[in-house]
């Protein structure tokens, strides 16, 4: 089975050489290998997949005796991710999730979806997967958030996936799952922040619409971006068509982020992305 | 030689109707004819190129009392425009629009370009057309403004074509030549207004880049679109690479509204465009 | 509910004028109207949707004296088309259409699916649709496509689409069916005709992979196109990414041109479609 | 300056290592590094961009000591390439490169222009860029060619490039300059290989039309691909709009091929390309 070994830090004169000769001497076969310096910040980034036998534990205390102290280095084997999805009363992003999860065509399972609404349970029971309906009628953010929170606790799960959840998490609920919620926003952002992108793109009459998949942070809509695609409209679009043309592309944009995080191809880093 | 006939006013039953039963009746040939309902408004728009020998006198009369009081109604001929075209330091939309008028892709001739820097002098001249060159050093934004005024006036032109011009206009000058300037905005509109697009969104880390044609009016990148595209970009990217990859779009953009705009197939409503 | 009239015969002064006439007569409001003369063959087409009531077996009397005796004239009520999806072993363009048509974002019913292979009968059965397995093993091309015929003849249907169908219809089989049949083609046709077209396109070293879809003809592959869409690939790609990605647009390109298909937007002229 | 290191070779294990380990053994900096290893031959490819002073010499030495004997090892320096157009009659793509490379958008000067008509030369000399006129009526292909071949002899060139040059090289011709040509070819390879793209676009009414721009072999288009993109078409354009896409589409194909391989970013391996 291939592993992989990401590696961010400081750039410094010698790290790809430090890097390979370590695992050229733990007889490691390198299948594939991404670096780059982000040239402002001076940063490293390297992500190799190899194979063969090696004691992980030995590879893992000579990479980090040979790099510098302030290295992150993950040693990941490629597995399939759980996830959570959210979602609220569109399909489109949902059944993607599912159909895609279902026929391996993303490296995840969905353990489960969380809804404020019960429009998408016979969708999901399709697909065997518990659905948990969280009503936010007649209660605060933060006890709706309570209750999302208790159920997500029961599971073991890598991600979180807001697949057009229309709920803003609160910045205390985001910060216990740092880097591993991911949202798709109906707007090419940040154009269209916020609610209703939609129609805001058709009164100001654009000729392009998008979609972005993003890391969620505090700040509404301004997590790392992942990935990003457009569609054209014309006039004859109206806000309805512009919404289903969007959809289009949501789904797409999602799954194309989706695939990239759960391969681990993705590193975070002052808040943008590096994706190898 | 083609004529059009351009049409817009609100809505009512048997406009198309009443249009085609006229020209029929003046024995002209419809070549293409495009109209829309804009859904919101109810207004009206349509485009109607046609052949034949007619009484244009007469046949205008004709459309005015067949058609609503508030009707917009003109017949032109396909013939040149004559532009202004405007730059400042960046060479690349000016070569385009400079290149394709002398070869008619453009259905326009440059009369005159003026910039507030000598730099593009040199390539102007190539082409056998007039170069002014206005400072805008030491003087405030009115005198400038004003000196470019009385150079524009010394020429017989339909459009001013801002190509990379990095000068915002007053209100009181764009209020004189409504809906004949043209602007490329070097980024996906409404993302990134102001100055320094490649900058912020480098900053933000997107994914994808973008350009816009837009009629100016008095609200900085505010007026109408007419057309928008984009290019993929990703972290290897420096802000000097975005903006270099956004002047390859920006060009292409700019060339794509111009075709239109010049061949009288925009119209302009609610800041909005509709394009046939 | 909208009513859309089709016209299409050789062009000749005054179509427009004479369609709109009576409409207008019949005091039927137009909704949004398309036409367009074929300037090699000068063919007119024209597709006007309409709202209000009227007889409408007396307008299709006064289209039909009104027009050219070889004017073809259909009158068709926007309503959901019924389908037979056949489908081999990829789910990925099948449960597009069964997704979208569950939610009713496609204009049209799954009646039954039609498979050769039975591993996507839990796929079908999740959206209780009836799933017909006719295997193809130790049975002549022939005999296949009698059990075939037999069973799309139990039921009342618009279109069969090829979903990633792995099979090639006898022009016998595809002349019972004209205009009525569509496929999605796994390649940017004309290039990579036939099987494997992922592979030949990686031996090529294609930057760009497309699908195509199409109605059916005799000739493979070689059916008026409906609609086509193209990913980006690079030599990082091996032939199964290739697949991956080509899978990715497949599904969408299917989706776009059943929706045009099923809301009567499409004609075919010519081996040609032209599509409003 | 940077200089740029090129490797390529059968895999095998430590390749990286040995190449970094003597980068740094020579205390030279890493700027850029990309490797890509062909799945299906085995084969390696390196480019690694780097800082710093060194004896090029040694440098080359040790690298060719501790690499594989059938080891292409190139280092070079970021150096403006020196390039020879060919053109017919069509503008676009000549002048397209010629302001390119007068704005060094491009890595490169056009140090002469061949054309077998008279048409573009008012064009080039507004570049002072010497044109060579070479009739091609009433002589054969081959004393055509060998006036062409007197003619760019007597320069020191890079490579030719042919911008919509209208005529077919005998693979005596091409065979001198092997790797050294690029072609722009008019279609989305491989369909419509050969003359009239457009028009056979045209007939087979296809949606999209593209451009590809590639190495010149022996076999009429069928030499390694650098680069591709496409534009979309509908039932409106003539096969005249298809061209006039066409072209649009060509010149920026072209000019993304060119920077590629004038910033020494392709490799050329089994008639496909690796585009770091």
């Amino acid at each position: 089975m291939n592993k992989i070994l990401r590696v961010s830090c400081p750039d410094e004169k010698g790290l790809v050489y430090k890097v390979t000769k370590i695992l050229y001497e733990f007889d490691l076969n390198v299948v594939r290998n991404d670096e780059f310096v982000e040239g402002q910040s001076h940063r490293f980034f390297m992500r190799t997949v190899f194979t063969g036998d090696c004691d992980q534990v030995a590879l893992e205390k000579e990479l980090k005796a040979a790099l510098p102290n302030d290295c992150k280095i993950h040693l990941v084997e490629e597995k399939r991710k759980r996830i959570i999805v959210f979602a609220s009363k569109e399909h489109q992003c949902l059944s993607e999730v599912l159909v895609r999860c279902e026929y391996e065509e993303l490296n995840a399972k969905v353990v489960a979806v969380v809804s404020n609404h019960q429009k998408l349970q016979p969708l999901v029971e399709k697909f065997q997967v518990p659905f948990h309906f969280v009503d936010h009628r007649n209660i605060s953010r933060e006890e709706h958030e309570a209750q999302v929170l208790e159920i997500v606790q029961r599971y073991d799960f890598d991600y979180m996936i807001l697949a057009k959840y229309m709920r803003i998490l609160n910045a205390s609920f985001v910060a216990q799952f740092s880097n591993r919620i991911i949202n798709i926003h109906h707007s090419f952002l940040p154009a269209f922040k916020g609610a209703n992108p939609y129609r805001q793109a058709f009164d100001r009459g654009v000729k392009i619409i998008g979609a972005t998949a993003h890391f969620v942070t505090a700040g509404l809509d301004e997590g790392p971006i992942i990935a990003q695609d457009v569609n054209s409209v014309n006039h004859q679009f109206s806000a309805k068509d512009m919404s289903r043309a969007g959809k289009d592309i949501e789904k797409i944009v999602l799954a194309k982020a989706l695939r990239l995080v759960f391969d681990d191809r993705v590193f975070i880093y002052n808040n943008k992305t590096v994706v190898f």
